[in-house]
């Protein structure tokens, strides 16, 4: 079985070649197409799955509340890592035979709300029924400056890398149903050009590191000490590969280091230098010595939603 | 239990008021968006899930390629209804364990084949693996003149209703499976100023006919003697209600209807008047007489998805 990196990449590669029009092809956190006047058109889906992405029964059952929220900020962070706004979103729910009119009703309203105080308007969708399962995808429309777009291509050796927040054990505390997406701190990050090339980590640290790494032909080190915990005291592995952060890692050119830092106005999100590019060698991501990550190779590198299991 | 109708259309009026940029709220075939230069981008998402629109098992199961087939034709009729020209579209597979990658692999790309055919190009995805269902979705985004727009909205009385191709049995002849939406027909409708209101029949002909006049505040006497049937000998209540047509109903006014018959230029797709506008009265779909369609609502009215049965 080969990884759903793998997979969509040879997928992506038999699509092509794209119109003009599409600026950014399939690869990146979004597409983005050129549809007019400066502005690129950013589009992204996305999918939730009960029992996948979160507890359909017992203690830590998930509301349709949080369903909803995590199906949108989901999306919101792909925006988020393109440097984008987030504008209008579509929602297709296949319904298992457990999810009768009001849950649906409170699901569908959670986001549309939720999607409110993100200045999304939602403006579409379907519902199905299904035999067993509750399945939601849903498509994000949002728009970011031709100039201004960020994609995993463009770090480059002697950049740093940079990251918000913190990481690690995002199921057993929540995070992962109730996370705030970097929408603003993206934005802010790309209009005002500190970043130069941008992911979000959904599937682990270190899994997402390698792919701003690929896309932009790079390898990194990365300090381990430096990265933010979720929760103090939990082991690195969990820390770089337990994913659903919904942190935003991004390169920054050395000399714009310090003035980032000073001007960084979030002041409730904590940036933390982590970690500095080099010419691509065979490791994409190395500890600080140039090893690669031996004790976490052991433990997985992330989550791959294709092969169903901890990669 | 509402009705999907019922619940969509409530839940679509909890989610205006839109932006200006907005130029068809959620409630037809697609939604629009005003992006610059006289054209609307046409957004629409539509599913299709295992054991509900298609055979996984049995003598009957479908081929991944024929999943793949639907799903995207099922989303270019959207368009077409709209009068648009489909673009680009984006895939959310929720893969049930049966699913291995040489079926995704089938699935995806016969896909994206059938999208280059209408000129449609892939660009984006997302892969996610369900407990037990096989559910997909696929948004699929269009362009259509600002004028030229086909909404459901527009039908007025005295008005003709036209229909292309024939109706019913979609099921027993594989027609669900395997056919060419009437995306060239759509266009040229659109664009020759024939159709004042559109829809597609995907749910049933009386039942997508009733929404076209909701949507249009009148009311429609149907010749059921007119409308062409997909098997000779069917009953009246199958050509009406058993849905997955995908044909066009569409309204002309009287004066261009001479006019449009002799200038129908796609040979192989049968043109038929099957009934006419009048004033809203209490039924929407009359018999030519003016009384409603008695046999066909004990039968039923269409499939309604969010009752997971026939309504």
């Amino acid at each position: 079985m080969p990884s759903e990196d793998q997979f969509l990449g040879a997928l992506f590669r038999r699509l092509g070649p794209f119109p003009p029009e599409v600026a950014v092809p399939p690869g990146d956190d979004c597409a983005a197409l050129r549809l007019g006047s400066g502005s690129l058109l950013l589009v992204a889906v996305d999918q939730v799955v009960g029992d996948r992405h979160y507890c359909l029964d017992g203690p830590a059952a998930a509301t349709p509340e949080e369903v909803g929220h995590k199906l949108l900020a989901r999306n919101l962070s792909d925006i988020a890592a393109m440097g984008g706004i987030p504008c209008y979103c579509l929602v297709a729910l296949g319904m298992s035979p457990r999810h009768d009119a009001v849950w649906t009703r409170r699901f569908l309203d959670s986001i549309a709300d939720a999607a409110r105080r993100f200045g999304v308007s939602m403006i579409g969708g379907d519902l199905a029924a299904t035999p067993a399962d509750a399945v939601a995808a849903l498509t994000i429309l949002g728009r970011v400056g031709a100039e201004t777009v960020c994609r995993r291509a463009g770090a480059q050796p002697g950049d740093l890398l940079f990251a918000t927040g913190a990481f690690g054990a995002s199921l057993p505390t929540g995070h992962h149903l109730r996370f705030t997406p970097r929408c603003a701190e993206g934005r802010w990050l790309a209009e005002n050009r500190y970043a130069r090339a941008m992911i979000d980590v959904s599937d682990g640290l270190l899994l997402d590191l390698e792919r701003l790494c690929r896309a932009s032909d790079v390898s990194v080190r990365l300090d381990p000490d430096s990265i933010p915990r979720r929760v103090p005291g939990i082991p690195l592995a969990e820390v770089l590969t337990d994913g659903e952060d919904y942190e935003l890692l991004f390169a920054v050119r050395p000399e714009r280091a310090d003035e980032l830092i000073a001007a960084w106005p979030f002041d409730a999100v904590p940036l933390a230098r982590i970690g500095v590019f080099r010419p691509r060698t065979g490791d994409l991501v190395q500890d600080m010595n140039g090893r690669m990550f031996g004790a976490v190779d052991a433990a997985g590198a992330g989550y791959d939603h294709f092969r169903q299991t901890p990669a």
